[in-house]
């Protein structure tokens, strides 16, 4: 059977995570990755034997830092069946016309709004809403962490309700101009927060209400989750739950696994490239129960949470595997994406 | 009537502040303050024409110094009806029973545990079961913060539930050996958290749970509080209430307070000495009800919310203010503490 020819838009914090996901894909193949900068991440691209493609008005900048280009964005959704945009947020949404014009299927990010794209997409939640779709959007980094855990949840109890606190990073790594560094930001500060929203993208009727701050920190953010459910559920039930859930990590407190930045030093023993971490890491030890009532705190890390349900996105869409079992096996065992307890 | 005569054991961040707070009352007179660092604080305390005391084996080490010191801890409880326990957490407990021996009435803080003193305190919830008792304890900051907005709440509504979680500073602007600088750290990891309990020393029948983590920033902590009422209240009526609740802030992030940096520019720009902020902060923006649920946030500045109710305590023990409302209104305008709308 012929793979899956994909094109990544955008090459940032998203599209070269999700670029080099789709290189270890038996049924994909990487057409090209566009970029508009060429910079040093560009020129690692090229010497790393990744197609690269530009914007057409910026071949000659290209040209010029004696980049190689292999051609236009246009010249490269000549040759796909699908494109993954991994444009900055709320710029996707200007491609889509073009990609329609070339009758490629486009998989958005979570930056854009839920009507760039038919369908509002997690793996865990909702995979067979998106088989043979021509567009569909992965919801954000924090969305997808919330909605892991509430699927993952929601296999073993009916949620009556989440309410759950966002204390999210300023920064990524290696961004210079975020903030802030020595404060903490209600963002937003109008509560509710609209993440909550984004859940209901994908679960319509949870009653859901979330709210977020900002704080000094590039890591990793944190969840702070309530949940009431309409009956009576053991922490031993939950915690067997999550346990086997995919792309779902339990860390134990007590082997020293105590703050976001002991999730990444594991992350980084463990050899993972730039220590990414495309689990959703709950704590064990904060797992609790009380009547109906369950609590606990995750960890979610932005840069490359995400970067599983794209590539499960691209085989929905494509109508390559028909179930979220199915796609997963693949996509976790050639990520290396573990599940269970750390380590 | 004579002034109450105070000693400060301890001269820390609590206890420096609580010092300066005594000599702006009217009805007390600060006897000495106790330090056992001959250090450049201790220097500032004397040249500011505080009494310095020390413990007795310290005398030596302040005399090396040319720190002049009026004597030893037990030569100042000599002269003193109350004594403001401001020693590190968990060492107040140490002196208990020579406070006792010396029939001084003591005021301990939320670092030691409960049973160190006969009643828990927060001028808004409990100023009365504090009068006349022999030794009390102030709440942390962050107990005293939680217990203002919902002791102002519970003017106008039944509370049936409180979810709350607390993002708290890492350290103090003046420590450097604590962390995180770039994390976040459940703390506790495991849920609940002591906070709450630390809630019901001081309203025992109240359903509360709360979160904590720990984020790098030196300024406030911030909470998020969700509460259940036994009945619907109009935003109006809360926000009403919180605007008259005395030692209570509304920021409109509408106009720039964003965030606790703006909090604190603002106390900087009123020419606040150290910034103090002994006000509870909350944002007006977040206060958002559904149904019966009500939802804020608020900022809590770790360093000097306590102070007021260290100098209520202090006329509670000695029967010097009959009601909350009355030593309210003498400390409140002694130390400049305001309510309402900032700016």
């Amino acid at each position: 059977m012929a793979r899956i020819r994909v094109a990544v838009n955008g090459f940032g914090t998203i599209g070269k995570r999700v670029a080099e996901a789709i290189l270890k894909q038996p049924d994909m193949e990487l057409v090209g990755v566009v970029k508009t900068k060429p910079d040093y991440v560009a020129k690692h691209a090229v010497s790393s034997g990744i197609p690269l493609y530009t914007l057409s008005d910026r071949l000659d900048a290209f040209r010029e830092k004696n980049i190689p280009v292999e051609g236009s964005l246009e010249d490269l959704l000549e040759k796909v069946d699908v494109v993954v945009d991994a444009t900055p947020g709320g710029v996707g949404k200007e491609y889509k016309p073009l990609y329609e014009r070339f009758g490629v299927k486009a998989i958005f990010q979570g930056g854009e709004k839920p009507e760039v794209a038919e369908v509002s997409f997690n793996t865990l939640c909702n995979y067979e809403e998106a088989l043979g779709k021509r567009s569909v959007r992965v919801v954000s980094c924090n969305t997808t962490g919330l909605l892991r855990s509430i699927c993952s949840l929601s296999r073993i109890a009916k949620i009556k309700k989440v309410r759950a606190t966002m204390v999210r990073r300023a920064s990524d790594p290696k961004e210079v101009k975020r903030g802030p560094v020595n404060a903490i930001v209600p963002n937003p500060v109008k509560l509710p927060s609209h993440h909550a929203l984004d859940v209901k993208t994908v679960l319509p009727t949870l009653d859901i209400v979330t709210t977020a701050v900002v704080v000094p920190t590039t890591l990793m953010h944190v969840h702070i989750v309530f949940a009431e459910l309409e009956d009576q559920v053991s922490r031993e039930d939950i915690v067997a739950t999550f346990e086997q859930t995919p792309r779902i990590l339990l860390a134990d407190a007590s082997l020293g696994l105590t703050s976001t930045a002991d999730l990444v030093e594991y992350a980084r023993d463990l050899g993972r490239k730039r220590y990414d971490i495309p689990e959703l890491v709950i704590w064990l030890d904060s797992i609790a129960v009380l009547g109906r009532e369950v609590m606990w705190m995750q960890a979610v890390h932005q840069e490359s949470i995400v970067v599983p349900e794209n590539i499960d996105a691209i085989r929905a869409v494509m109508e390559a595997a028909k179930s979220a079992e199915e796609t997963i096996r693949i996509t976790d065992e050639t990520l290396g994406i573990m599940h269970g307890r750390i380590p």
